[in-house]
């Protein structure tokens, strides 16, 4: 099957957002063994989106639309699809209620530009939206197959997953399977030079490896007959991988540091207590974004300034004053002091510069400490980030979080 | 002056990268005002990328490329310029030259294919690269104009920068200039018919809505003679806006909540504490992300388990029996405790349920009760959010912010 994506947005043309939908689209297809040759990007203006369906649906058989679905005068996907196919736009009762419901739920008023919501081109099916209220399409007429998804990316990604992905799958001959495996403690180039040769024989299962923010992903890609072929290809290379590079490997496709470390926690029936610096709330906040992270985590103290430290997790104002607030000894003390006063297995201290200012020539931004203190266990780290405030908070949670997962694995490779 | 980008690399049609240099480009081109309809994504293809090429050219009188530059058989996008202009390609031999030292300076080989990165339309210049080896093109004939440059960004920008946008400002006509306000308290819908009449009758400036998570956006675009027209035209229609919407209208371009919370803060020389049950850090998180905010934050505590509630905030354990631990009176007596314990000026309770587990038919998933308490002001809201874990938190946070925004209002709209 061949496929193109147009993204409507004036917004995008206008460079307001960068078109990570196009992206994650495109990745989806090439996963499902779909060719795709041509992307398009077009504004909210009904010529050009006319032109642009009308050109992609004589190249190929499947077209793929992101945004315009939204209530405004502005949103014109459906109604330029319709046109462009010759359909006209019906009234779906069930997308109807589940937006009334929506507005319903969220006590504001429903106003009269939201039942265009509920309309989709004759003889298509509705693709309920679980995060907001504009449905999504997908409609077919005389082989051609359209799908029109929304903009927001919040709202796409699980449409896409939910509803348009089985049927493609269904459609497309042979199926593509692929797990993401995702790395902490190395370079993506050396990682590179130590699985090159994998990386370079590899056809099928394919391997290749993805940068990204604070960690590095390898994705393994199998096509084949049947779903169990193509899963056990890619276990086959998975388990060269884990052989070669160990607890590197932190996780796989969605799997986070976070998740992995409340999942070791719950399995070993323990608690967290952090007192966080310069990461401000956000190791808590990553932490609790994990459902059920109640189970294991009791509570999180952001001290920010130095009264804080001393009131909330009762360090010595004459250490603060002897060592700095920003110090190996004051990270230990944090970790120490919230370990003790909740009575949790673990404790975890933070303390850093994060920028833009506060920095010196000894302790430039970026110098971060941070200790865990559990049982039989004390460590105490240094770092060095490079980047803004928000990467260099980022970075920090990653390295203490990584810390945290290597002292809980059954085999401790950081003793 | 009207424009085309055209993005060359199968990287972007697998999805392995997000093309964040058409956002750059269409950024770029609307603040030269240079209108911009359509964008283009085809792969390392000779074909596809000429006929892109082609209908591109026959649209608009420039097209800018982005990728395709490199020594190796896949880079294709000078050679196919050239083919579709009808030049030849001939050496530069200042582009060999900056190559050659290049390969020096790094003590790599230099391979034969590197070569081939020296070549140009003929009547064309060369662009140098800084970052890089692959120079960029501009080349002109019969009035069409292309320019190309390298696909990594860091090559593309800087060279942009230097070589293309002081020759694109030499020939627009005009400016445009643009500036988005951020709306919290309304959604898109009431927005829409409330401003109904600005929305239809704009047209210069234009006045666009943006969804987004958690709030709403208006763009106002101006195209101008000078920049001081543009501007003009933007402050003329962003006060009809402001008189229209008031406060609802808390700030512009890149300002987050947090931010305008923090300055607020800062301005009255007062001081913050927050302590946070469901959001799990979230706030004091986003707070922490405002370079300067250890000026007014003093401290965040997350009272997940309900001992901590008591241990940290000093809520009597009779309350939260009584009342149950998502409650106003729980949110209250958290905003009161961690500003009396604190000394702050200002206090900040959060209680809820974020999901997916723990919600019963009294108390679903998604309620939310906060508190603000400060200077002769307490306040106590209930909210039910929709959503996700992550969105429930998010949203939460958002309600907070504006809340305590529009209470350190200089005139009070929830007073």
């Amino acid at each position: 099957m061949r496929a193109e994506i147009i993204s409507v947005g004036t917004e995008l043309l206008l460079g307001e957002i960068v078109d990570t939908n196009a992206a994650f689209l495109s990745e989806e297809l090439a996963a499902l063994g779909i060719e795709l040759y041509h992307r398009t990007t077009v504004g909210d203006n009904a010529q050009r989106l006319k032109q642009a369906i009308t050109e992609a649906l004589a190249r190929v058989d499947l077209v793929l639309t992101s945004g315009g679905l939204g209530p405004t005068a502005d949103d014109l996907t459906k109604e330029t699809v319709a046109e462009v196919l010759g359909l006209s736009l019906v009234l779906d009762r069930p997308s109807l209620e589940a937006i009334e419901s929506y507005f319903a739920k969220t006590g504001r008023p429903m106003t009269e530009n939201n039942y265009k919501q509920a309309l989709i081109p004759e003889g298509g099916a509705a693709l309920p939206n679980r995060k907001g209220t504009a449905p999504g399409v997908s409609v077919r007429k005389g082989g051609k197959w359209v799908v029109c998804l929304p903009g927001p990316p919040q709202e796409l990604i699980p449409m896409f997953r939910e509803y348009v992905r089985p049927q493609l799958e269904a459609e497309s001959r042979g199926v593509i399977r692929s797990r993401v495996l995702r790395l902490y403690g190395m370079g993506e180039s050396t990682l590179v030079q130590e699985i090159a040769d994998l990386l370079s024989k590899q056809t099928n299962p394919a391997l290749a490896p993805l940068a990204s923010e604070g960690e590095v992903r390898l994705r393994i890609t199998a096509s084949a007959e049947t779903v169990a072929e193509a899963e056990a290809a890619i276990i086959g290379l998975e388990r060269k991988l884990r052989a070669r590079l160990g607890h590197t490997i932190y996780g796989v496709d969605d799997e986070t540091l976070e998740a992995v470390v409340v999942g070791f926690l719950k399995q070993r029936g323990e608690t967290l207590a952090v007192a966080e610096s310069c990461t401000g709330g956000l190791l808590a906040n990553r932490i609790t974004d994990v459902p059920g992270a109640s189970a294991v985590f009791d509570r999180g103290v952001v001290a920010y300034s130095n009264r804080s430290k001393e009131e909330l997790l009762g360090i010595p104002a004459a250490v603060i004053e002897r060592a700095g607030a920003v110090s190996p000894e004051v990270a230990t003390l944090m970790a120490q002091g919230v370990r003790d006063r909740t009575g949790s297995d673990w404790g975890i201290g933070i303390t850093g510069i994060a920028g833009p200012g506060g920095g010196t020539a000894e302790k430039p931004v970026g110098l971060v400490y941070f200790a865990l203190v559990g049982p039989g266990v004390s460590l105490v780290r240094e770092a060095r980030f490079t980047g803004d405030r928000q990467q260099i908070k980022r970075r920090t949670t990653q390295a203490v979080l990584d810390l945290f997962r290597r002292t809980l694995l059954p085999v401790n490779p950081e003793s």
